[in-house]
């Protein structure tokens, strides 16, 4: 089994995924933020990139909530920010979400033609590797990362996922899999203090979001496996 | 001072790049060739992507040497391969030379536009480093990546350069430079155990080329730093 990583979506654009399981990771916060609500009994989520998709899918319904933010703060209107504190049971259980990210959805629509999505995150990264290990195909892990620029939590992420595999497989990892493992392995015993230096790291500590952060990056505290078909975001298997 | 790193070449086809000094990686083996061939007293080395190209600009003429392989084997008819060990002294003095590199040239390409562009291996890390210090603009470090994918050797040859101007200069890391350098620190003590394991090191250890691989990841061997400049390389200042 190989597996591979994608520091950028658009490392991918061109790759032949129908035989592949992807990966999607963006950490802070759309994928951590999904597989928190998809945890608490959310029924499904829409992700899309523009507010005007997201008013279009959501259409006239009253019963569709809408989660969104831009530079990290909650659209006007919405029902939800991009805070995975805001997923809570009381919020979103059985509820229709549609979601409007950038690099998220980017990052999961690239993977179009993979034969399975999967939304990875700190949180449920011992759940996606139980998963991925019911799956035989090659593994491809993308990191959104950040406007079209690597994101090291991101790919601090991805390097955990390969570090979980090669404990658990004989996997085959290619050059960025190893570099991405390289990395989490040396970062691994003082995350936090890496994190919070990133790019999205400092963001979120500009507005006081430290809390946020630490739930970003902790591991295994929940079990899911949110899986991308057919345009939208539910339970998987 | 910014640094900024660039795992591979199509990151930063959109950038301007007007007031940044590039360094360019390609160390297995273009650039780790060209700056032995410069310090063994090359006077110019025309970098060019496609065989037809390297005959067009040698022309006619009978003095100047053409280097390249494709696969890591010589092209049949040229003075030179792409292995640092041909250039000595005795071939290359005074000599001009065009080669032939696929990853290499496209980096190095891909910093036109730059108000310098620098070529760096482990080699010359230190004297890069010490050029780099004249200069008052952000830096870009450029991988070449191999077949437009992220190579390892590349990356932790960033991630030295990186830590070497972190060491020297109160500098701001954006996170692909946080992340290579994260990945050198830990691969430093263990370099070549881990470049051996990388898609490059296996093909060349394939070919026999251990003393080569060795070569390409010694530290600071020689002085020179060559500056590309109107479609050629030579040594700078």
């Amino acid at each position: 089994m190989k597996i591979d990583v994608a520091f950028l979506p658009k490392e991918i654009t061109q790759n032949d995924l129908s035989h592949t399981v992807c990966v999607v990771l963006d950490i802070f916060r759309a994928t951590t933020s999904i597989v928190t609500a998809m945890a608490n009994g959310c029924q499904t989520i829409v992700p899309v990139i523009s507010l005007e998709q997201a008013h279009k899918v959501a259409g006239q319904s009253k019963t569709i909530l809408l989660a969104g933010e831009r530079q990290s703060i909650k659209i006007d209107g919405f029902d939800f920010g991009n805070s995975p504190f805001e997923f809570s049971r009381d919020k979103v259980e059985n509820q229709q979400i549609v979601m409007t990210t950038t690099n998220g959805t980017i990052a999961i629509q690239a993977t179009q033609g993979a034969c399975c999505t999967l939304i990875g995150a700190f949180i449920n990264a011992e759940a996606v590797i139980r998963q991925l290990q019911s799956y035989e195909q090659d593994i491809l892990i993308v990191c959104a990362g950040t406007d079209r620029m690597f994101s090291l939590e991101d790919s601090l992420c991805a390097g955990l996922l390969v570090d979980l595999l090669v404990s658990k497989h004989p996997v085959q990892l290619n050059d960025s899999a190893r570099g991405a493992q390289i990395m989490y392995t040396a970062a691994k015993n003082h995350l936090m203090e890496v994190v919070i230096d990133s790019r999205n790291g400092q963001r979120l500590m500009q507005l006081g979001k430290q809390a946020e952060i630490e739930y970003c990056v902790r591991k295994n505290i929940v079990s899911v496996v949110p899986e991308y078909k057919e345009n939208r975001i539910i339970l998987g298997k």
